[in-house]
Protein backbone atom coordinates (compact mmCIF):
# COMPACT_ATOMS: atom_id res chain seq x y z
CA UNK A 1 0.00 0.00 0.00
CA UNK A 2 0.94 3.29 -1.04
CA UNK A 3 0.46 6.07 1.07
CA UNK A 4 0.95 9.63 0.26
CA UNK A 5 0.36 13.41 2.30
CA UNK A 6 -0.03 16.34 0.72
CA UNK A 7 -1.32 20.03 1.72
CA UNK A 8 0.79 23.64 2.59
CA UNK A 9 3.89 23.18 4.77
CA UNK A 10 2.99 24.44 7.91
CA UNK A 11 -0.57 21.90 7.50
CA UNK A 12 1.03 19.78 10.41
CA UNK A 13 1.90 17.02 7.68
CA UNK A 14 5.16 15.77 8.95
CA UNK A 15 3.70 15.40 12.04
CA UNK A 16 0.87 13.72 10.80
CA UNK A 17 3.63 11.46 9.22
CA UNK A 18 5.71 10.53 11.54
CA UNK A 19 2.66 9.71 14.37
CA UNK A 20 1.04 7.39 11.27
CA UNK A 21 4.58 5.87 10.72
CA UNK A 22 5.29 5.42 14.63
CA UNK A 23 1.33 3.34 14.84
CA UNK A 24 1.83 1.28 11.80
CA UNK A 25 5.28 0.02 13.14
CA UNK A 26 3.66 -0.73 16.52
CA UNK A 27 1.13 -2.87 15.27
CA UNK A 28 3.61 -4.94 13.00
CA UNK A 29 3.47 -3.12 9.77
CA UNK A 30 6.68 -2.77 7.79
CA UNK A 31 7.20 0.71 7.06
CA UNK A 32 9.39 2.47 4.73
CA UNK A 33 9.11 6.69 5.29
CA UNK A 34 10.04 9.10 2.13
CA UNK A 35 9.45 12.59 1.48
CA UNK A 36 10.06 14.74 -1.38
CA UNK A 37 11.89 16.23 -2.64
CA UNK A 38 14.74 14.34 -1.46
CA UNK A 39 14.84 10.82 -0.37
CA UNK A 40 17.77 9.75 -2.37
CA UNK A 41 21.53 10.57 -2.68
CA UNK A 42 20.40 11.67 -5.68
CA UNK A 43 16.96 13.45 -4.88
CA UNK A 44 19.25 15.44 -2.26
CA UNK A 45 21.56 16.63 -4.38
CA UNK A 46 18.62 17.82 -6.99
CA UNK A 47 16.54 19.34 -3.30
CA UNK A 48 19.63 21.47 -2.74
CA UNK A 49 19.38 22.69 -6.08
CA UNK A 50 15.83 23.42 -6.02
CA UNK A 51 16.00 25.50 -2.46
CA UNK A 52 19.40 27.15 -2.57
CA UNK A 53 18.21 30.97 -2.17
CA UNK A 54 20.45 31.82 -4.52
CA UNK A 55 18.61 29.80 -7.14
CA UNK A 56 15.90 32.81 -7.62
CA UNK A 57 16.17 32.87 -11.13
CA UNK A 58 15.24 29.54 -11.85
CA UNK A 59 12.93 29.70 -14.49
CA UNK A 60 9.47 27.55 -13.53
CA UNK A 61 10.05 24.79 -15.98
CA UNK A 62 13.82 24.08 -14.72
CA UNK A 63 11.96 23.77 -11.36
CA UNK A 64 9.43 21.37 -12.52
CA UNK A 65 11.74 19.02 -14.38
CA UNK A 66 14.07 18.87 -11.32
CA UNK A 67 11.34 18.01 -8.96
CA UNK A 68 10.13 15.49 -11.57
CA UNK A 69 14.04 14.28 -11.69
CA UNK A 70 14.34 13.79 -8.09
CA UNK A 71 10.47 12.18 -7.91
CA UNK A 72 11.91 9.73 -10.91
CA UNK A 73 14.96 8.47 -8.76
CA UNK A 74 12.90 8.26 -5.87
CA UNK A 75 10.26 5.72 -7.34
CA UNK A 76 12.79 3.88 -9.15
CA UNK A 77 15.24 3.29 -6.38
CA UNK A 78 13.03 2.75 -3.64
CA UNK A 79 9.09 3.29 -3.56
CA UNK A 80 8.74 0.50 -6.35
CA UNK A 81 11.27 -2.03 -4.62
CA UNK A 82 9.43 -1.30 -1.31
CA UNK A 83 5.83 -1.85 -2.69
CA UNK A 84 7.30 -5.09 -4.30
CA UNK A 85 8.57 -6.30 -0.78
CA UNK A 86 5.04 -5.46 0.36
CA UNK A 87 5.89 -2.94 2.22
CA UNK A 88 3.75 0.40 3.18
CA UNK A 89 5.19 2.99 1.48
CA UNK A 90 4.51 6.71 3.28
CA UNK A 91 5.76 9.61 1.09
CA UNK A 92 5.51 13.52 2.56
CA UNK A 93 4.63 14.85 -0.82
CA UNK A 94 4.48 13.46 -4.02
CA UNK A 95 3.25 14.14 -7.82
CA UNK A 96 0.15 16.17 -6.67
CA UNK A 97 2.18 18.67 -5.10
CA UNK A 98 3.71 19.59 -8.67
CA UNK A 99 0.28 19.46 -10.04
CA UNK A 100 -1.13 22.13 -7.24
CA UNK A 101 1.95 24.08 -6.99
CA UNK A 102 3.11 24.19 -10.45
CA UNK A 103 -0.09 23.50 -12.31
CA UNK A 104 -2.52 25.29 -10.30
CA UNK A 105 -0.13 28.00 -8.55
CA UNK A 106 1.59 29.27 -11.09
CA UNK A 107 -0.72 28.26 -13.79
CA UNK A 108 1.12 25.44 -16.01
CA UNK A 109 -0.68 23.53 -18.04
CA UNK A 110 -2.26 20.42 -16.56
CA UNK A 111 -2.39 18.08 -19.27
CA UNK A 112 1.31 18.63 -20.10
CA UNK A 113 2.68 18.05 -16.26
CA UNK A 114 0.68 14.89 -16.58
CA UNK A 115 2.55 13.56 -19.20
CA UNK A 116 6.00 14.50 -17.39
CA UNK A 117 4.83 13.14 -13.84
CA UNK A 118 3.63 9.73 -15.89
CA UNK A 119 7.07 9.56 -17.12
CA UNK A 120 8.95 10.05 -13.71
CA UNK A 121 6.84 7.63 -11.90
CA UNK A 122 6.51 5.08 -14.86
CA UNK A 123 2.63 5.69 -13.66
CA UNK A 124 2.90 4.98 -9.84
CA UNK A 125 0.23 6.21 -8.11
CA UNK A 126 -1.16 6.15 -4.69
CA UNK A 127 -3.70 3.93 -2.99
CA UNK A 128 -4.45 6.67 -0.45
CA UNK A 129 -3.37 10.32 -0.25
CA UNK A 130 -4.54 12.17 3.07
CA UNK A 131 -4.83 15.92 2.22
CA UNK A 132 -4.74 18.51 5.26
CA UNK A 133 -6.26 22.02 4.24
CA UNK A 134 -5.56 25.03 6.23
CA UNK A 135 -6.48 28.54 4.55
CA UNK A 136 -3.40 30.44 2.84
CA UNK A 137 -3.36 32.95 5.08
CA UNK A 138 -3.36 30.42 8.36
CA UNK A 139 -0.47 28.45 6.25
CA UNK A 140 1.32 31.26 5.94
CA UNK A 141 1.25 32.34 9.73
CA UNK A 142 2.07 29.24 10.59
CA UNK A 143 5.33 29.27 8.52
CA UNK A 144 6.25 32.26 9.57
CA UNK A 145 6.20 31.71 12.84
CA UNK A 146 7.94 28.37 12.32
CA UNK A 147 10.86 30.88 10.74
CA UNK A 148 11.12 32.84 13.95
CA UNK A 149 11.45 29.68 15.77
CA UNK A 150 15.05 28.66 13.30
CA UNK A 151 12.66 26.65 10.66
CA UNK A 152 14.22 26.72 7.06
CA UNK A 153 12.32 29.87 4.78
CA UNK A 154 12.19 28.62 1.27
CA UNK A 155 11.35 30.00 -1.98
CA UNK A 156 8.35 28.63 -2.25
CA UNK A 157 7.42 29.99 1.37
CA UNK A 158 7.69 33.59 -0.34
CA UNK A 159 5.63 32.93 -2.66
CA UNK A 160 2.37 35.64 -2.44
CA UNK A 161 -0.67 35.07 -0.25
CA UNK A 162 -2.39 34.85 -3.83
CA UNK A 163 -0.24 31.68 -5.50
CA UNK A 164 -0.60 30.11 -1.70
CA UNK A 165 -4.29 30.25 -2.18
CA UNK A 166 -4.74 29.61 -5.66
CA UNK A 167 -2.43 26.47 -4.68
CA UNK A 168 -5.35 25.29 -2.23
CA UNK A 169 -7.87 25.59 -4.77
CA UNK A 170 -6.12 23.20 -6.38
CA UNK A 171 -5.86 20.47 -3.98
CA UNK A 172 -9.66 21.05 -3.67
CA UNK A 173 -10.21 20.47 -7.27
CA UNK A 174 -7.79 17.35 -7.29
CA UNK A 175 -9.52 15.67 -4.36
CA UNK A 176 -12.84 16.52 -6.03
CA UNK A 177 -11.51 14.54 -8.90
CA UNK A 178 -10.07 11.36 -7.41
CA UNK A 179 -12.36 11.15 -4.07
CA UNK A 180 -11.75 7.41 -4.26
CA UNK A 181 -8.20 8.07 -3.45
CA UNK A 182 -8.06 11.26 -1.32
CA UNK A 183 -8.88 11.79 2.20
CA UNK A 184 -9.48 15.71 2.74
CA UNK A 185 -9.08 16.34 6.15
CA UNK A 186 -9.33 19.69 8.02
CA UNK A 187 -5.66 20.60 9.30
CA UNK A 188 -7.00 22.98 12.43
CA UNK A 189 -8.09 20.74 14.49
CA UNK A 190 -5.89 19.61 17.87
CA UNK A 191 -3.30 16.78 15.98
CA UNK A 192 -4.32 13.81 17.97
CA UNK A 193 -8.08 14.29 16.42
CA UNK A 194 -6.80 14.51 13.09
CA UNK A 195 -4.41 11.21 13.62
CA UNK A 196 -7.66 9.64 14.64
CA UNK A 197 -9.22 10.09 11.29
CA UNK A 198 -5.61 9.66 9.81
CA UNK A 199 -5.60 6.19 11.18
CA UNK A 200 -9.60 5.71 10.42
CA UNK A 201 -8.56 6.32 6.77
CA UNK A 202 -5.80 3.88 6.55
CA UNK A 203 -6.97 0.75 8.74
CA UNK A 204 -10.24 0.89 6.64
CA UNK A 205 -8.45 -0.30 3.36
CA UNK A 206 -5.33 -2.16 4.47
CA UNK A 207 -5.51 -5.57 5.65
CA UNK A 208 -4.24 -7.01 8.97
CA UNK A 209 -0.14 -7.41 9.14
CA UNK A 210 2.08 -10.16 8.00
CA UNK A 211 3.83 -11.39 11.22
CA UNK A 212 5.00 -14.70 9.63
CA UNK B 1 19.65 32.82 -35.90
CA UNK B 2 19.60 30.10 -34.00
CA UNK B 3 21.82 27.08 -34.96
CA UNK B 4 22.56 23.72 -33.96
CA UNK B 5 25.42 20.50 -34.59
CA UNK B 6 24.29 17.33 -33.86
CA UNK B 7 25.82 14.15 -34.31
CA UNK B 8 28.04 11.39 -32.58
CA UNK B 9 30.81 12.24 -30.50
CA UNK B 10 34.05 11.70 -33.02
CA UNK B 11 32.02 13.03 -35.99
CA UNK B 12 34.56 16.35 -35.95
CA UNK B 13 31.07 18.59 -34.69
CA UNK B 14 33.04 20.05 -31.70
CA UNK B 15 36.14 21.33 -34.33
CA UNK B 16 33.68 22.31 -36.99
CA UNK B 17 31.44 24.07 -34.10
CA UNK B 18 34.70 26.61 -33.45
CA UNK B 19 35.53 26.90 -36.72
CA UNK B 20 32.44 28.41 -38.01
CA UNK B 21 32.31 30.80 -34.73
CA UNK B 22 35.24 32.19 -35.21
CA UNK B 23 34.25 32.99 -39.59
CA UNK B 24 31.23 34.43 -37.96
CA UNK B 25 32.83 36.70 -35.69
CA UNK B 26 35.60 37.52 -38.14
CA UNK B 27 32.90 38.60 -40.52
CA UNK B 28 31.67 41.26 -37.93
CA UNK B 29 28.43 38.93 -36.75
CA UNK B 30 27.91 39.02 -32.81
CA UNK B 31 27.94 35.51 -31.41
CA UNK B 32 26.88 33.59 -28.72
CA UNK B 33 28.26 29.98 -28.83
CA UNK B 34 27.12 27.31 -25.72
CA UNK B 35 26.78 23.74 -25.12
CA UNK B 36 24.59 21.13 -23.36
CA UNK B 37 24.23 20.50 -20.12
CA UNK B 38 25.41 23.22 -18.74
CA UNK B 39 25.87 26.70 -19.71
CA UNK B 40 24.42 28.75 -16.68
CA UNK B 41 25.33 29.27 -12.83
CA UNK B 42 21.84 27.08 -12.39
CA UNK B 43 23.23 24.35 -15.23
CA UNK B 44 26.51 24.02 -14.06
CA UNK B 45 25.09 22.64 -10.34
CA UNK B 46 22.32 20.10 -12.62
CA UNK B 47 25.23 19.12 -14.75
CA UNK B 48 27.63 18.52 -11.36
CA UNK B 49 24.85 15.91 -10.13
CA UNK B 50 24.60 14.54 -13.67
CA UNK B 51 28.63 13.93 -13.44
CA UNK B 52 29.02 12.38 -9.98
CA UNK B 53 30.89 9.59 -9.83
CA UNK B 54 28.71 8.53 -6.92
CA UNK B 55 25.68 8.80 -9.16
CA UNK B 56 26.13 5.86 -10.65
CA UNK B 57 22.58 4.19 -9.84
CA UNK B 58 21.05 6.99 -11.87
CA UNK B 59 17.76 6.04 -13.20
CA UNK B 60 17.45 6.74 -17.08
CA UNK B 61 13.92 8.94 -16.77
CA UNK B 62 16.13 10.66 -13.94
CA UNK B 63 18.84 11.52 -16.40
CA UNK B 64 16.83 12.70 -19.27
CA UNK B 65 14.59 14.88 -16.48
CA UNK B 66 17.87 16.65 -15.30
CA UNK B 67 19.15 17.61 -19.13
CA UNK B 68 15.84 18.84 -19.72
CA UNK B 69 16.14 20.89 -16.13
CA UNK B 70 19.57 22.40 -17.48
CA UNK B 71 18.11 22.85 -21.07
CA UNK B 72 15.05 25.24 -19.68
CA UNK B 73 17.36 27.24 -17.53
CA UNK B 74 19.88 27.80 -20.87
CA UNK B 75 17.27 28.43 -22.89
CA UNK B 76 15.46 30.85 -20.57
CA UNK B 77 18.28 32.32 -19.43
CA UNK B 78 20.98 33.09 -22.25
CA UNK B 79 19.44 31.98 -25.73
CA UNK B 80 15.70 33.60 -25.58
CA UNK B 81 17.61 36.87 -24.58
CA UNK B 82 20.67 36.68 -27.20
CA UNK B 83 17.94 36.05 -29.90
CA UNK B 84 15.98 38.68 -29.20
CA UNK B 85 18.81 40.82 -29.11
CA UNK B 86 19.51 40.26 -32.67
CA UNK B 87 22.76 37.66 -32.07
CA UNK B 88 23.68 34.55 -33.57
CA UNK B 89 23.45 31.17 -31.21
CA UNK B 90 25.36 28.52 -31.91
CA UNK B 91 24.61 25.68 -29.40
CA UNK B 92 26.70 22.05 -29.73
CA UNK B 93 24.00 19.74 -29.24
CA UNK B 94 20.33 20.63 -28.39
CA UNK B 95 16.80 18.74 -28.07
CA UNK B 96 17.60 16.36 -31.37
CA UNK B 97 20.58 14.79 -29.32
CA UNK B 98 18.25 13.63 -26.79
CA UNK B 99 15.54 11.80 -29.38
CA UNK B 100 18.22 10.55 -31.37
CA UNK B 101 20.15 8.99 -28.31
CA UNK B 102 17.17 8.44 -25.74
CA UNK B 103 14.62 8.06 -28.29
CA UNK B 104 16.12 6.32 -30.85
CA UNK B 105 18.91 4.55 -29.28
CA UNK B 106 17.38 3.86 -25.76
CA UNK B 107 13.95 2.90 -27.18
CA UNK B 108 12.08 5.42 -25.20
CA UNK B 109 8.69 6.71 -26.46
CA UNK B 110 8.92 9.18 -28.58
CA UNK B 111 6.14 11.40 -28.37
CA UNK B 112 6.32 11.76 -24.53
CA UNK B 113 10.03 12.61 -24.94
CA UNK B 114 8.58 15.15 -27.46
CA UNK B 115 6.19 17.16 -24.66
CA UNK B 116 9.14 17.07 -22.05
CA UNK B 117 11.56 18.84 -24.59
CA UNK B 118 8.58 21.40 -25.66
CA UNK B 119 7.96 21.60 -21.89
CA UNK B 120 11.70 22.32 -21.63
CA UNK B 121 12.43 24.72 -24.68
CA UNK B 122 8.80 26.09 -24.60
CA UNK B 123 8.69 25.59 -27.90
CA UNK B 124 11.62 27.01 -28.98
CA UNK B 125 13.79 25.18 -32.12
CA UNK B 126 16.64 25.94 -34.05
CA UNK B 127 16.49 27.64 -37.35
CA UNK B 128 19.55 25.48 -38.86
CA UNK B 129 20.79 22.01 -37.57
CA UNK B 130 24.21 20.76 -38.98
CA UNK B 131 23.87 17.05 -39.14
CA UNK B 132 27.53 15.48 -39.49
CA UNK B 133 26.89 11.82 -40.26
CA UNK B 134 29.54 9.33 -39.97
CA UNK B 135 28.65 5.61 -39.66
CA UNK B 136 28.53 3.39 -36.26
CA UNK B 137 31.52 1.76 -37.28
CA UNK B 138 33.51 5.20 -37.89
CA UNK B 139 32.29 6.89 -34.63
CA UNK B 140 33.44 3.72 -32.40
CA UNK B 141 36.66 4.01 -34.35
CA UNK B 142 37.51 7.63 -33.52
CA UNK B 143 36.14 7.45 -29.97
CA UNK B 144 38.77 4.63 -29.55
CA UNK B 145 41.62 6.08 -30.60
CA UNK B 146 40.56 9.75 -29.21
CA UNK B 147 40.55 7.44 -25.85
CA UNK B 148 43.80 6.30 -26.38
CA UNK B 149 44.96 9.88 -26.79
CA UNK B 150 43.97 10.61 -23.75
CA UNK B 151 40.38 11.76 -24.34
CA UNK B 152 37.19 10.75 -21.73
CA UNK B 153 35.59 7.38 -22.43
CA UNK B 154 32.31 7.35 -21.12
CA UNK B 155 29.53 5.48 -20.72
CA UNK B 156 27.88 6.54 -23.94
CA UNK B 157 30.90 5.52 -25.78
CA UNK B 158 30.41 2.51 -23.72
CA UNK B 159 27.40 1.21 -25.52
CA UNK B 160 26.63 -1.39 -28.22
CA UNK B 161 27.61 -0.97 -31.76
CA UNK B 162 23.93 -1.57 -32.12
CA UNK B 163 22.95 1.41 -30.10
CA UNK B 164 25.42 3.90 -32.15
CA UNK B 165 23.32 2.34 -35.13
CA UNK B 166 20.08 2.65 -33.74
CA UNK B 167 21.04 6.90 -33.06
CA UNK B 168 22.66 6.95 -36.35
CA UNK B 169 19.06 5.52 -38.09
CA UNK B 170 17.50 8.30 -35.60
CA UNK B 171 19.02 11.14 -36.87
CA UNK B 172 18.25 10.34 -40.47
CA UNK B 173 14.98 10.23 -39.62
CA UNK B 174 15.00 12.83 -38.25
CA UNK B 175 16.82 14.98 -40.87
CA UNK B 176 13.96 12.95 -43.51
CA UNK B 177 11.13 14.37 -41.30
CA UNK B 178 12.47 18.36 -41.27
CA UNK B 179 14.63 18.41 -44.55
CA UNK B 180 13.92 22.66 -44.66
CA UNK B 181 16.13 22.74 -41.08
CA UNK B 182 18.63 19.98 -40.97
CA UNK B 183 21.91 19.71 -43.51
CA UNK B 184 22.87 16.55 -43.54
CA UNK B 185 26.70 16.25 -44.59
CA UNK B 186 29.42 13.21 -44.69
CA UNK B 187 31.90 13.50 -41.64
CA UNK B 188 34.01 11.64 -43.51
CA UNK B 189 35.90 14.22 -45.84
CA UNK B 190 38.51 17.04 -44.78
CA UNK B 191 37.87 19.08 -42.04
CA UNK B 192 38.07 22.43 -44.31
CA UNK B 193 36.02 21.25 -47.13
CA UNK B 194 33.46 19.78 -44.13
CA UNK B 195 33.61 23.42 -42.69
CA UNK B 196 33.25 24.92 -46.56
CA UNK B 197 29.58 23.16 -46.88
CA UNK B 198 28.56 24.39 -43.33
CA UNK B 199 29.37 27.97 -44.35
CA UNK B 200 27.74 27.61 -47.59
CA UNK B 201 24.19 26.26 -45.83
CA UNK B 202 24.76 29.20 -42.96
CA UNK B 203 25.67 32.46 -45.29
CA UNK B 204 22.90 31.59 -48.09
CA UNK B 205 20.41 31.76 -44.78
CA UNK B 206 22.07 34.91 -43.18
CA UNK B 207 21.77 38.39 -43.69
CA UNK B 208 24.58 40.48 -43.69
CA UNK B 209 25.92 41.28 -40.14
CA UNK B 210 24.71 44.25 -38.74
CA UNK B 211 27.58 46.88 -38.20
CA UNK B 212 25.63 49.84 -36.88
Amino acid sequence: MFITFEGPDGSGKSTQVAMLVDDLRARGYAVYQTREPGGTPIGDQIRAVVHDLGNEGMHPHTEILLYAASRAQLVAQEIRPRLAAGQIVVCDRYADSTLAYQGYGRGLDLPTLRIILAFATGGLQPDLTIYLDITAEEGLRRRQQAAQDGAEWNRLDAESLAFHQRVREGYLALVAEAPDRWVALSGAGDRESIQGQIRDAVYTRLPAPDTA
